[in-house]
């Protein structure tokens, strides 16, 4: 930003989280994930089921990863609300987060997401059209929605001595 | 599955997790997730810092998103080692997740995503190629990084009194 900014001019803003995680003892890990924006550093732990070599002593990613999405778009959702001066008290969210996976044997399985369904429940006195309105920004601001509704490059590289290597 | 597949056989097996979320006070919310596969629920609870409104009491719902990426793929790392039967002791994983907003006066704004890095140190003896390998068979079985790089269709619903309408 160049300072010259007046309030209404579009700005483009960089979020970005940073993430730190290393394996414990079994299938746990430990994760330390920051926002650069706000500042906020938290470290979670997770595990397995048992039917994956686990002892389910914590969630495991896929519950911190839907947990993420539907409390994303909530949070949008509550902020917006504000923004467009759409009255909306509680809201609940119920979600299920489906995928399909191909195995043979023992080898590696293949994963494929198949679908997301996410039913709100707005309580709130406004036109119809106005929470339709509302849930549509919540759409379009969702950072989790927005990574889950287009293809997102993911990089990835490996250490390999003192060099890392693209894979 | 009809009972008559042999070991070898290509089987499907359908991962559902659901969600049950509803906001608290300020930008707090409550989520509890359920992994219909392994029947393991957890309940977390989510916060937003105080540039957005929140108290920072809890993790943001980004900070679960991005856990549950990493968390993912290093998980499916040692599963899949020990069926490649490629020696793997500790991993460690170091990532950054990268969105854009745009944003104008105080319209909602609206989020893009711009890209993840991970990068992996795996501790282990065996060869690149295997590690290479290894890689691969993780990055196509993570789920979370499978709904990423893929589009994902997402259903929302808007409770109408008594009824649902598509939003």
């Amino acid at each position: 930003m160049d300072g010259t900014n007046t309030a209404d001019e579009l700005r483009t803003i960089e979020i970005i989280f940073d993430a730190k995680a290393r394996t414990l003892g079994k299938m746990q890990s430990e994760i330390t994930v920051t926002s650069r924006y706000s500042d906020l550093s938290f470290t979670l732990q997770t595990d397995e089921g048992k039917l994956h070599g686990g002892e389910g002593k914590a969630p495991m990613p896929l519950h911190y990863f839907a947990a993420g999405v539907v409390t994303c778009l909530m949070t949008q959702m509550k902020a917006f609300a504000k923004r467009l001066r759409i009255p909306v008290d509680d809201i609940a969210m119920t979600a299920a987060f489906h995928w399909q996976l191909q195995q043979s044997g023992r080898d590696p399985y293949v994963s494929e997401p198949v679908g997301i369904t996410i039913d709100i429940e707005a309580d709130s006195g406004a036109p119809l059209d106005d929470l339709k309105r509302l849930v549509a920004a919540a759409k379009e601001g969702c950072f989790a929605e927005k990574a889950l509704t287009q293809i997102v490059p993911i990089g990835h590289r490996l250490k390999v001595g003192d060099d890392w290597i693209e894979v």
